[in-house]
């Protein structure tokens, strides 16, 4: 009895830092969306405060007595698995919590909100020179925070691990070598194969009103409940927020369409996933999302999976020339699917096509490597990055905005997520060939404009799972199997042999 | 030097308030502003939750104590006057505070944050009874907390009081009975002027980007910093915010493009106050604004003294019409002029003319009066107020949304605000009579195009000194006098004995 007195006053304390931690992300949300660029200031002040008072209720030694109390307790194994999860999520993340000094966190938050603004400002300026403290500022404080975590590991392995639990360089290694092999192969046979898809089909001038638009009726017909969210437009296209209040972003160019397009059906993936979470266990910390890779996966679900694929475009086509007015009445369902899914070495990550994508990612993941190392410093990176990017993707990086600057990530310290992207791929592509097991038509469905039964599969078999399992657990329960990046390997080859005809 | 560490660890905790304050401002502004609508339940648990908290910081034993300390410290009166000002206003707001029981805090910032939704759904389908039972809740609320604050005093009287420091109904009444004499009398001579407008002129369709031009032109004219604030739409104009970040809203019509600018150019008022708040006192009670009807006197300034004055329009008109394309080539200085002049009697208050404006605020204010003394109940009120609008301005309510419901305030609680608006008009008469002595070719620089003069005296004279005096004193600082009606009696009947003349 005294011991599930004790759970519930710990899932009440939870509560209670969810909220914060709602607060945090509009103050966040705001900040990239509305906020004036003369209160950055004001809003370090703000979030600094906010996250102090956060870890100052997380570190509260009451949650420490509570957990101990309740493990020690005789009837401990009589709970169940939920019950058990929760405390497990909620001692680890105590234990990191308490290692962190609250001036630090202070530190941190403040100085992540105006790195945050100077990226913007370099971004904006072509001017790396502006950001280029802060940049340095945010790298050594994020591995003064992963020592306080963990001092006996490599910084870099601490923030793999927290962004994705269980994850080491040597894991992604085994990953990304394959990958990396079946790509530069697949690159090869696309190239020689002669097709040339005519990307001027997409490269139309489209109005920003049209675009917008596109946008909403993409999100709605993705299943994107529109009263518990909505849509805006930031430097960075990216979803905050939780349960009732989802906002997503994307980012308009008026000569290239796919851009927002595929942002937006990509965000709206991630919302999907916080929309859908389990009713039944919110604010409870087994009731969050899973992990980073499990939300890309979403993401990267509703962009490529369903937004890249035959079958949606074989229902839509039509509705999408009919919102568009006269600009696409010429284009033929083959072209247009194969202008969409061309494949071309590019500048930008966010709009690159499904088989380079997984390039962009390994490329940040080894600078982000070899600077934890040492191997290169914060004033090097424009050189390295335009090097890497001629190795890697052979193409020139004509400016910074396109080149090292263009990701907000490493602008408020995140370090050690971009890898995350193309596990969520990998995820994404196992899922996937499970629903075809489970849903063998799926493809007809979805050419009949049926996207519901997809949404629902992803909401019952991922989103309503929340936080239950460790990643690869929940890949496991979801397929029968360990993630395993065949299966994107896979996809990968049927979709682009298929495609560009070899 | 003890009481003097005291008094700054006291003023480190007021900072702390303020910062929470502004975190509850910008969760309000958001609600008005973007917040979808199903995510109502999970913003009034974030709002309860910064409510508590900044409850609970505010009657936190240890600022008694501190302030026990100070007051009683022999060195004390080596104190000066800004210091025993701070003192003065954290003692006072303790003091309000401490008689607050918490659950009522997160039980009234709940209720409210839901009442306002509920409000703007009532607006929108003009329909009292979907909001009816969330007023009567936010009533009962809102009398229990003046209750609280003192229960020997008639509620009434104790909100008058909290938007004001100092005034009551007789004192109200002081001022409202000549105010309302006058102002009729002043109607009866404009009507028997037999002088009409041509209203015509200003009820002509512009479109809405160019609306929302004119208000980012004048935002800049009037000296508002837009790199410290920003303008958007909600279903009744508001400010928010203070110091770097101010939102100003509005809303647009189609047909009366006048609606949206005087409402830009009252909320500027308000905006410009915050933003001009002076610098060295940031964080501190006397850095505060002073008073509701201080706040107003600005808005009011910047709307009527400026926006509707022959000597703003002598200079601006040209730069108008040029805005607005060819909508307005015809339009005559003098027919402008009388026409956003018009003194006609209309339904809704915040697009009233000079003259009728104070007879919507009296109205409210005798309704708020008989509504605390019993003498109406709630489910009357539409009836009441359609029945007093024909009896003071002669004008019959076509639907409820443009009547009882018109007006976002008692939804959240504000019951005893409207008040503050005419005394907002009687200050800044008062203002602008001390105004014309200090600059008194003030007229002529306005038809130059020099707004920065009369904005530069407002932020030396007002803006500048905060919250260092209560209103009354405040009046009397900038002009000599307690604040006395007759000056805007006078302006009144100057202004528009003029333009009607008589």
């Amino acid at each position: 009895m005294i011991m599930l007195e004790q759970y519930d006053k710990l899932l009440k304390r939870m509560k209670e830092l969810r909220v914060i931690g709602q607060i945090a992300q509009l103050l966040g949300w705001d900040q990239q969306v509305m906020m004036p660029k003369g209160s950055v200031m004001q809003r370090s002040e703000q979030q600094a405060f906010v996250a102090t008072l956060a870890h100052s209720k997380q570190t509260d030694p009451e949650v420490g007595k509570m957990l101990k109390k309740i493990k020690e307790h005789p009837d401990y194994d009589t709970l169940g698995y939920q019950e058990k999860r929760n405390i497990y999520l909620i001692q680890r993340d105590y234990d990191r919590a308490i290692k962190i000094p609250p001036e630090f966190v202070e530190e941190y938050t403040k100085a992540s909100v105006i790195s945050v603004e100077k990226w913007k400002e370099a971004r904006t300026n072509d001017d790396f020179s502006v950001f280029k403290p802060y940049l340095e500022k945010m790298f050594e404080l994020t591995k003064k925070y992963a020592n306080f975590l963990n001092p006996d590991l490599p910084a870099y392995e601490v923030l793999l691990d927290l962004y994705e639990p269980g994850m080491t360089t040597e894991q992604y290694n085994k990953i990304f070598d394959p990958l990396k092999n079946a790509t530069v192969e697949l690159l090869e046979k696309i190239n020689q194969s002669g097709k040339k898809p005519d990307l001027s089909l997409i490269r139309r001038e489209v109005p920003l009103e049209l675009q917008q638009k596109l946008s909403i009726d993409l999100m709605n017909l993705l299943n994107f409940d529109m009263d518990r969210g909505r849509i805006d437009v930031s430097a960075h296209p990216f979803t905050g927020g939780e349960y009732d209040d989802i906002r997503i972003t994307t980012r308009y160019s008026l000569d290239d369409f796919t851009g927002s397009l595929f942002a937006v059906m990509h965000e709206t993936g991630h919302g999907c996933y916080e929309q859908n979470l389990p009713d039944d266990l919110r604010y409870q910390p087994i009731g969050n999302y899973c992990s980073m890779g499990v939300h890309e996966s979403q993401s990267r679900f509703y962009e490529n999976i369903i937004g890249r694929s035959k079958s949606f475009w074989w229902f839509y086509l039509e509705k999408f020339k009919e919102l568009m007015g006269d600009i696409f009445s010429d284009a033929t369902y083959d072209d247009f699917i194969l202008a969409i899914n061309a494949v071309q070495p590019s500048l930008i990550r966010v709009e690159a096509d499904e088989v380079t994508y997984n390039l962009h990612i390994i490329l940040r993941f080894e600078i982000e490597r070899d600077l934890f190392e040492g191997k290169i410093k914060i004033d090097e990176l424009p050189e390295v990055w335009n090097k890497k990017m001629k190795e890697m993707l052979g193409v020139n990086v004509d400016k910074i905005s396109n080149g090292v600057i263009q990701d907000i990530h490493w602008s408020g310290g995140s370090f050690g997520y971009f890898p995350t992207y193309t596990l969520g791929n990998v995820y994404g592509a196992q899922f996937s060939a499970k629903l075809v097991k489970d849903i063998p038509d799926w493809n007809v469905k979805l050419e009949k404009g049926d996207i519901k039964s997809l949404t629902d599969w992803l909401t019952e078999n991922i989103h309503h799972k929340g936080n239950l399992f460790d990643p690869p657990e929940l890949v496991k329960e979801v397929t029968g199997e360990l993630p395993d990046p065949k299966y994107l390997i896979q996809h990968l080859n049927d979709k682009y042999s298929y495609l560009y005809g070899f």
